[in-house]
């Protein structure tokens, strides 16, 4: 590996029609695309020519059956990653999956069987579900409480990190002519915890990366100390500087904590770009694609979605921080919405400015490709993100809006990569390799 | 669909070094072959040239760590099939997966993302795992008795037929302008049976194929019910004319007795061919592949396996069939066992004959090319068989021989193809599809 300048990551979402429930009005293609193996090649290929670290898929698994929405996760994310890494070089993979409703060895092994494929180009996106209709797709039991959901994801992830070790060709010996194999290069893992019962070995050995990079989503509580202890790369809602730099505090000195090297860690967020000529054209795109259909719209939603009383409510008064912390029990994920609590936390704002500073729970970032380099260099800088998951409200024409322009800008300013040089995504995001750090094969 | 001249089908299994342990010896190619995705990719092209309806990827989810053995179920077999498919074109891919070991909704969707993804050229076979050490991957719970692991197969395949057609476009009415989707198109499946409860719907709607095309092998009671419930391609163990009528016979019936067509099933045997330019020569490939390394020893290994006193043994004795029925409640796959036994219920055959007419307890041919091309022949010219799995010693030098000698014998006696035609596995077996045949999308 060769030390280089530090460069911008870049991650590009690419769920069905894009990030924005309501965008596919004002996007290019049918209906049809979100279930064509085809459109997601031809995704894949345009985040390819934009040299995007990866492409990203969220996922539940269910299907949200609300007439008035559009199926958002439908293809199973770690097949079709699979496929389109068959089909497309480089670029690296986001497939998410939960640990809730997978077993270790099963996971493990698929996960693996990718990464193994795709020349090391598998960064997995473990979640542990969150919505009442993925529990009833597996069995009678409801969703366990986050709390339970957690512990088991971080076991989860101890048993697959083993496993994922329990084979290595590299501890080979010398083999005798009349054998096929050194046996002794799998090892049982003989795991017996709280939620998991696991003897391996994994029958699938030692990937090119180690193991997939580990990404990890939500910033509750749990969720953090999940990302402190498995994340590599942390998939998170940041508006602003000052909330960015608190939360990457709080993931870096857990793990230190947790007796982890938080080197070993990349905070990568959502982010909506929307670009216009003008800024005024940024601003009324915004309008339309977010389904608002006017600043009014836009506040209108705000009052509704924050249950304030719209009866005087006024919204060019600086908002208060304390109105908006969400429930830590409610159902939804607590993680996402914690972005305009600590937005506010930090900044005094008007509904009329939030409004336009955050998108799906997202950055918003809006204006002319000058402008949104200039926003997106300006958190990276000093280290308060080391990149992006861009979630383009349309796909592909947001993609491509933003490889046209706003990718030449950033190349010119010297932050982000002209051409694909790593071959590993682990590489390529700096990250080392957990079984290589100490000559020891089974260190992690 | 038009219809055709029947014709033989033909899988082939590229698992690892080729099917017999101790062949790889004699094949060329390295040991890190195993684990080569791109290995996979010259097998199944080599496969597309031989113009076989599938290849064949059996599994167990453990490493079988034997150091006299080899690591023979590795890379997972649908996610290798979902990138060979993304490869090589025509072709099919026959991924085995445990019904003991996966959810239904899970395994439901990624079968069918598969199938989708492929264009229809899945075929899932369906095992309900018999070994230990896949157990103790997945809990501390030991393996649950034969007929509990059926009984649950059955309500798997039961529950993965109800999602795989819960979600429908082609059921889509009017689409008023604002509105993405028809969500009449899903439908709840709503089960709770005694193994699993699944809500649904899927969320991948109906594949090229309706549903990928289930194969089932096994052949013990259990085995029969299930592959009469759910098999649409047969994959078993037949040595002779009469003990293969008897079998399809009995499939047959009973899917006629559980009100099923027939005319649905086909019955694919693995079949192991050893060429020679003279039998002779057929003969002695077959000592070495074997391992056995002469006629003598492939006695020994006979007298061994069937814990027959090899004091007094006369290998020239005809063998009594009652020696050799396999006791139904031994951990192997009992199925596999019933080959030899049945074998010998319909001929009175020697040791010495016998240890020539099986090996890895599939039918053996051995011969010229025209010798085997008459075997393959005999048996599917009265539709005893509908084709077979070819199963061979080394991968790629037996599968390269067999398209090279073999193949163009089949195809110049009319019985084979000349080039694909059908573009959906499903129309290569002629078998009907699923959702469609009374105009009702849901009927199966």
């Amino acid at each position: 590996m060769t030390i280089s300048k530090r460069q911008l990551n870049l991650n590009v979402g690419i769920n069905t029609t894009g990030y924005l429930a309501n965008a596919w009005r004002y996007r290019t293609g049918t209906r049809h695309d979100i279930n064509d193996p085809d459109y997601y090649r031809r995704l894949t290929e345009l985040a390819h020519k934009g040299l995007f670290d990866a492409v990203f898929f969220s996922d539940h698994p269910a299907l949200m059956t609300d007439p008035n929405g559009r199926p958002f996760h439908t293809i199973d994310p770690l097949i079709l990653c699979t496929a389109l890494a068959a089909q497309v070089p480089d670029i690296g993979f986001v497939a998410t999956m939960s640990s809730t409703y997978n077993s270790p060895y099963n996971l493990a092994r698929r996960t693996q069987s990718t990464d193994i494929i795709s020349g090391g180009r598998l960064i997995i996106n473990i979640v542990s579900s969150f919505n009442p209709n993925v529990a009833a797709n597996f069995g009678a039991e409801p969703l366990p409480p986050r709390s339970e959901r957690y512990a088991k994801a971080s076991e989860f992830l101890d048993v697959a990190k083993q496993l994922w070790s329990s084979w290595d060709p590299a501890r080979e010996g010398d083999i005798p002519e009349n054998r096929f194999w050194d046996a002794a290069t799998a090892q049982a893992i003989d795991h017996a915890g709280d939620y998991f019962t696991v003897k391996g070995p994994l029958n699938v050995p030692v990937g090119p990366q180690g193991h997939p990079v580990i990404a990890q989503a939500g910033a509750s509580e749990s969720g953090i100390e999940l990302a402190a202890r498995h994340g590599e790369i942390i998939y998170c809602n940041i508006l602003s500087r000052a909330a960015g730099q608190a939360f990457g505090k709080k993931v870096r000195d857990r793990a230190i904590e947790l007796g982890r090297d938080p080197s070993g860690i990349r905070i990568v967020p959502g982010l909506v770009a929307i670009l216009g000529e003008t800024r005024a054209e940024a601003l009324r795109k915004h309008e339309l694609f977010s389904g608002a259909g006017s600043e009014d719209g836009l506040l209108a939603r705000f009052v509704k979605d924050n249950d304030i009383d719209p009866h005087g409510f006024d919204p060019d008064a600086i908002l208060e921080t304390e109105r908006f912390i969400p429930d830590p029990n409610r159902i939804q994920a607590v993680g996402m919405g914690l972005g305009l609590s600590d937005l506010l936390a930090h900044e005094k704002l008007t509904a009329r400015q939030a409004v336009r500073r955050s998108e799906g729970h997202h950055r918003l970032v809006l204006g002319t490709p000058e402008e949104i380099a200039d926003s997106i260099v300006d958190l990276w800088a000093d280290g308060t993100v080391d990149g992006y998951t861009l979630q383009p409200p349309r796909a592909p024409d947001d993609i491509e809006e933003f490889i046209d322009k706003v990718i030449p800008v950033l190349q010119k300013r010297g932050v982000y990569r002209t051409s694909y040089e790593e071959r590993t995504i682990r590489d390529r995001y700096g990250l080392p390799n957990p079984f290589r750090s100490n000559g020891n094969s089974r260190a992690f």
